[in-house]
């Protein structure tokens, strides 16, 4: 791994993709560079005509930010450059505050014994002005198309409609069926983007105090989005070690973040993170506040939790998930549930509910909320309080119930223009899935679904990444617009690299299985791209191409280690004799000498033919 | 691992799974013990009440065999006790050969370098009597309930049907949607496996020669299935190993195992695998018969097919794999695809027919390869070789040919009572996975589907076990009766021993999900016996009840390492505070002593008025 100079650096994943370099494609109606990663391809050796042929590099969507690019220098210490902070100063709806606002942000900042760990170069928080709203919704509303929405629809086209030229094979892509979403026929737009968000339909989670981000979109017409969750739990790890677990998710593709840190200190960790995230960041509030009460739900009030939401707001968090469904109400469904409330979140809410017996601070104080909201662009993700927690309790009266609630509340912050996402489950059977995509889109009016999984079953602990992946794949499928991922230590413990990885990994490949079947336009390219190389035997293009390029060539080269092996034209899965696609190549000179590959519709009448010959025949010989 | 005392004996895993013991029920109709595996549950402490109860243990599907019976001495030299010798014999319509039928067998037998490397104690082969049938198909129609079928209908019910106390929460099950199958509301007969078998709708695989099986059964109104590969290929490995291999895979649950072994000595190989293994076992003969004609396709005939047939039947191995649907007409459908002809005897077999200009010979000696089964009973495994082998190529003319070519098939082996499945893809984008159900239960009249993966997307070399799970589980849904695995290592190299652990396990869970969304009846009682234990923090249960308590532990205790955290009512995930389900469970008890849980309709019709309210009050104040 490529070291940085910088102390508390050196455990910061810098390499660059095998043969891939970073690309920036400038905007049209903003000054911008939209950061991507071109892969350069070796040319196919074409043995039989004794030619070879060029292969164009392909450009990939990237979430890896500035740390892949060796050309710029990075310093945790002093954080990534803030890309976005002109174009937010330019719209000029935002003050810079004297100090920060929170009480226990002040508490911390003056508490000199932190200064070791505290961030050193913080600066101070931006605000709305008084009166102005400045989420990216209330732009959108107004017909403005921000440099966050440009950039955006540049992103997410990953240079196809530049690559584009005509049907040849790479191009090939099966119609899909995307259950009626509004997904564009070529490519997106930035007016497009604009209208998604607009419609609610599409949130771009940024905060006016996080301008380090590289603009992303969460919405069922683009392409499916990932989150990793990351936090230092009971276990503390050092600050570096938690801006490392950002970067390694990101390095593999996940599209924001979750910082669930539940350690002390985790205000000056959250502040490390934030600086040096080029992905949104997300919380769950409540979690703090919780701290702050020493862990007694009870003691929870709507000050402590409305100071923590200033506290994060004012730090730069982009998401805070809010799990103001679980009405004191519901609670009593979940009684006789095979696993209870298995959402944190949701359950310390219940028990502040049943303790007081009042109804939820965060339902009664949900518009107060919303004003904090817009007055940074916090987005909100609609917390699923009483999500299942086993198969068992899938799609029953208590998820319902939250999930129609949440419905009424997303109304209420559109009212104020703030940006929402809606969480789902959770535990699904597979045949139940689908039940959950259809209401939540009804209930919550086509806002971006984001959900945990779902697991299909609950047999596989230390496989839930796998368990999860299959209902993730579908419900993406569905309509979901991001998918939570799940680690191999789901249930059992605290998630290592490794488990990061193969989460991160997993649900990218349940996020473009679902980009395929919705069919969203050139999502098979890569695919195609990646399986004409395998079929040429260019490992190397196939190697990185692929998602994991360093597990797919240590696995080839675990049982041919040899460098000819890799050219040779058979894998060790076949043997010399045994390569089916050797075999393929000569099937196809050899139809291509007696010009049978021209002849596909002849042929399939022949067949047509000759199959009712044999049936005629078999009514004499067989029967 | 416990160490047999024999020979070659030492690399074989023989360890019981933890808090497990072999059980063997008696049958009714036939003196028949079928084996299962019990796993003894904890008490469940109830803190709040100070009272502890009891968990009735579970009883699991097992397909280890004796394996995992610490009771029984294995000597891998003598192979497993033949338990189906005296069912097999008592039909008297079997005549015990003088000696081996086929050419290459006895020219093997004849070679005494081999002698070191040949199995001991070789026994004279067994085949039909002149003009007698012995397939469990013909038995079926002929009304006739084999041992076989009683063993099967005992072992799908995995004693639920004993365990069964009303509708408690063990108890809880979704209903599912079968998509019209014909799975029966409560527990298997006999009666209701010799009809299934009778129809064509399902197959138990189970040569006469082969008589140390356990019988199974692949149909789609039963569990559904999963097979793992194993093979030497061009690395050859030590006869012990092989058998290992195979110990191994069962171990963690392949209902069948198909020797895809290419090396030399796999005829030697073949007969230790198939003389210790409690699990049919699949071949793909044209492979042996292309190392006969040292790899040239070309020089393949009719007669080196059938002698090779023969030999191996006569082993016996208890399915083929036979490529007979890859018509001449068809191969020129395939020379414009991305990835032409991936299937290994797909392409064999391609070549064949292009090199002489001829229909494939496997296609118009059809019938007398029927002959041949019918009197080992070898069932057909009738192989796709036009199979897609990237997205690109999924659904295409060439498949879809074939597959209306293997319903031909399926007709013609019927009418010689030859037992059928059909094998499908291979790589298919989610949305398009269903098409190839319907499709294959139509041309191939129900006949059971077997498939490989689907893989849902190309760009994951390295984890196309998670890319095929996600097709597998669906199509398992939709009805396929038997799901091949597939491993990391799949396009990139040969499986090692965790490759095909993460591959079978990766598929009992895509096979688990299906049979829950198929609502196979008792499916879910697993789910909930786990999910329960979870719950009340019963960790050595969780671990105990899942498909892999090894990995499950270890994971667990990653983390956390004292064997008092395991019992302990947190876990690292939470930390002391913020254990959800700790929480949960003094909602409950809140609840209860509210009580409150006996409120559910009252609080949801309450609910409705709130949100009536809520509504109202919105519609002021909010709008």
């Amino acid at each position: 791994m490529k070291k940085d100079k910088t102390p508390g650096a050196e455990v910061i994943s810098r390499d660059p993709f095998p043969k891939s370099k970073k690309v920036y494609i400038p905007g049209q109606l903003h000054d911008i560079k939209v950061a991507m990663r071109e892969v350069e391809l070796t040319d196919t050796q074409d043995r039989f005509n004794n030619k070879t042929e060029k292969n164009d590099s392909i450009t990939l969507y990237d979430t890896s930010g500035p740390y892949t690019d060796p050309d710029i220098s990075i310093d945790v210490n002093e954080g990534l450059p803030p890309l976005r902070n002109s174009w937010i100063l330019d719209r000029e709806d935002v003050e810079e505050l004297p100090s920060i606002s929170s009480e226990y942000g002040n508490l911390r900042l003056n508490d000199h014994s932190l200064d070791e760990l505290r961030f050193k170069h913080l600066k101070k928080p931006l605000k709305a002005k008084a009166g102005k709203n400045v989420t990216q919704l209330h732009y959108a509303r107004k017909g403005i198309i921000t440099p966050e929405m440009e950039y955006i629809a540049i992103r997410e086209n990953q240079r196809l409609e530049q690559l584009y030229k005509g049907e040849d094979t790479l191009w090939k892509q099966h119609p899909g069926n995307s259950f009626g979403a509004n997904t564009p026929k070529k490519w997106i737009t930035p007016e497009f983007v604009r209208d998604e968000v607009a419609a609610g339909r599409a949130i771009i989670p940024a905060n006016i105090n996080h301008p380090e981000i590289e603009p992303m979109v969460i919405g069922r017409n683009f392409l499916v989005k990932i989150n990793a969750n990351i936090g230092n739990s009971a276990v503390t790890s050092s600050i570096e070690e938690e801006v490392e677990k950002m970067v390694w998710a990101i390095r593999w593709g996940a599209d924001t973040v979750m910082d669930l840190s539940t350690g002390k200190n985790i205000h000056e960790t959250r502040e490390w993170v934030i600086r040096n995230s080029p992905v949104p960041i997300g919380t769950v509030p409540i979690y703090q506040a919780l701290e702050k009460v020493n862990g007694k739900a009870e003691d929870l009030t709507w000050e402590i939790f409305r100071d923590t939401l200033i506290e994060q707001a004012e730090q730069g968090v982009d998401y805070f998930t809010i799990h103001a469904g679980v009405r004191l109400q519901y609670i009593p469904l979940t009684a006789k549930r095979v696993t209870g409330i298995v959402s944190r979140g949701g359950s310390i809410m219940a028990k502040w509910c049943l303790a007081h017996h009042q109804e939820s601070f965060l339902y009664t104080h949900f518009e107060e909320i919303c004003e904090i909201m817009k007055a940074y662009d916090v987005s909100f993700s609609l917390g699923d309080g009483l999500r299942p927690g086993s198969l068992a309790d899938a799609n029953d009266a208590a998820q319902f119930a939250e999930l129609e609630t949440l419905g009424e509340l997303t109304k209420i912050a559109w009212k104020h223009d703030v940006q929402v996402m809606i969480e789902g489950p959770g535990h699904v059977p597979m045949h139940m899935i689908k039940e959950n995509m259809d209401k939540q889109l009804k209930e919550c009016h086509e806002a971006p679904f984001y959900t945990l999984g779902p697991l299909t079953t609950d047999i596989a602990p230390g496989y839930d990444h796998i368990t999860s992946a299959i209902g993730a794949a579908m419900i993406g499928w569905f309509g979901t617009a991001m998918l939570c991922y799940v680690t191999p230590k789901e249930h059992l413990g605290l998630p290592n690299k490794k488990d990061v990885k193969d989460g991160v990994i997993t649900y990218k490949i349940a996020a473009h299985a679902a980009d395929l079947a919705k069919g969203h336009p050139g999502a098979q390219y890569r695919d195609n791209a990646l399986s004409k190389a395998r079929f040429e035997f260019r490992w190397e293009d196939q190697f990185n191409l692929s998602l994991d390029p360093d597990t797919a060539r240590e696995f080839h080269d675990e049982t041919l280690p040899a460098e000819g092996a890799k050219i040779a034209h058979f894998c060790s899965m076949c043997g010399p004799h045994f390569c089916s696609m050797k075999i393929t190549q000569d099937v196809r000179k050899y139809a291509e000498e007696k010009g049978l590959d021209n002849e596909e519709e002849a042929v399939q009448e022949g067949m047509k033919e000759k199959s009712e010959e044999f049936k005629q025949a078999g009514s004499e010989i067989y029967l």
